[in-house]
């Protein structure tokens, strides 16, 4: 078993995604409100490209609604896409379905499609992850989300750790894969003052969320490992 | 003024080149290769995309073809794509014109046309690329050849030699930059222990070139900075 890792969606094309396990990351912050939302208690989560897709199912009893553009919520959406946002409406999510789009997060997701397996991963639930991966028995791919088909630190510390959990079980391949892990090991014990250079966190930062970053670049804070099975993702730990 | 780094040419899209200094870098070994080239006194070097075009030069008085495939030198050219084979042709070289083709680095090149100024960096002769662009006093893109569009080692630590240079200069912006730097500033004191575990240098490795990787890997041994005036590449020092 080998594991690659993929830094931008640009890239997807150079990756067979038949017959491995994909984890599609993006840390800041779509996969870790995912993450969230599943510990929660949501019963399981659709994501999809556009905002109108999204607002089909404002009102809709069962739904709600979190989408954000450019690090911002989506107007008339019940939610942004923030982690602690979610805990702060804890009841009013527990056993409804979260319907979801991002900037980034939810295209990865669909890019990935044509993998066996498609796993989303946070620094949240890296550990879980890791073990959740090695069952399947299939060569492993990170793909990065990014930012608008750029490369960023967060979801590269991400790859970094799903290498470093990883080393002793499968065999890492190409240098994205080598550079991710050095990476990780270098902030892995100070991984929010790492990001506070990054250009994504000086992004979010102006719109005045840095508890919700910090909550993000917190290793294994969660044991859900979420997996998407055809349109929807749901826990695995279910 | 800014610096940025493009990891792989396939993510150039997402960059403007217009009013920019584009520094392309294919450390193994294009552009290492074209350093040493004009440091032996080649009069210019012609990068070509193909080997059809560049064996249209075999024989012709004035021109010498050089370059390799998957790391091997094409049957019939007088050169590979080696810094230290060039040396040993060093008087045959004096004087004349190198066509060159190479896997990964003369598509960079092509690719980067568009860009105010084309430079050529490598580990060799980094420190005279920082002290070259500064005067054009334009946004700087460093783009990595990569192999194949993927992301590698060697050139992502050009890369951040060049942010690591500049940095007081220039400001460095995206965590492509970042990320470059990092590794560099890990590695700067070890670059071809580094590079040892990247995959580039496993494929070239088999081909019995360590010699040639430990000579590309060595920082600042020339002061000689290509540049790419229309299709052709002369040094800034002559």
């Amino acid at each position: 078993m080998q594991i690659q890792v993929c830094l931008s969606p640009a890239l997807l094309p150079m990756y067979d995604l038949a017959g491995k396990t994909v984890v599609v990351t993006d840390v800041l912050r779509a996969t870790s409100t995912m993450v969230a939302a599943l510990e929660i208690g949501v019963s399981n989560i659709i994501p999809v490209a556009s905002r109108a897709e999204a607002s089909a199912f404002i009102g809709k009893e069962g739904f709600l609604v979190a989408g954000e553009r450019d690090g911002i919520k989506v107007e008339g959406f019940d939610l942004g896409n923030s982690p602690l946002g979610l805990l702060a409406h804890r009841e009013a999510l527990q056993g409804n379905t979260l319907v979801m789009t991002t900037t980034n997060g939810t295209k990865a997701l669909k890019e990935s499609a044509g993998a066996d397996h498609i796993i989303i991963g946070a620094l949240n639930n890296a550990s879980a992850v890791a073990k959740a991966v090695l069952p399947f028995e299939k060569d492993i791919l990170v793909v990065c989300a990014g930012w608008k088909n750029r490369v960023n630190l967060e979801d590269t510390l991400f790859a970094g750790a799903l290498n470093e959990l990883l080393k002793n079980d499968v065999s890492i391949y190409g240098d994205a894969a080598i550079m991710s892990q050095q990476l990780f090991v270098a902030h892995q014990h100070n991984l929010f003052e790492a990001i506070k250079n990054a250009t994504h966190y000086k992004r979010l930062k102006s719109h005045g969320i840095e508890d919700d970053i910090k909550h993000c670049m917190t290793m294994d804070s969660s044991d859900v490992v979420p997996i998407q099975i055809e349109e929807s993702i749901h826990s695995m730990n279910a």
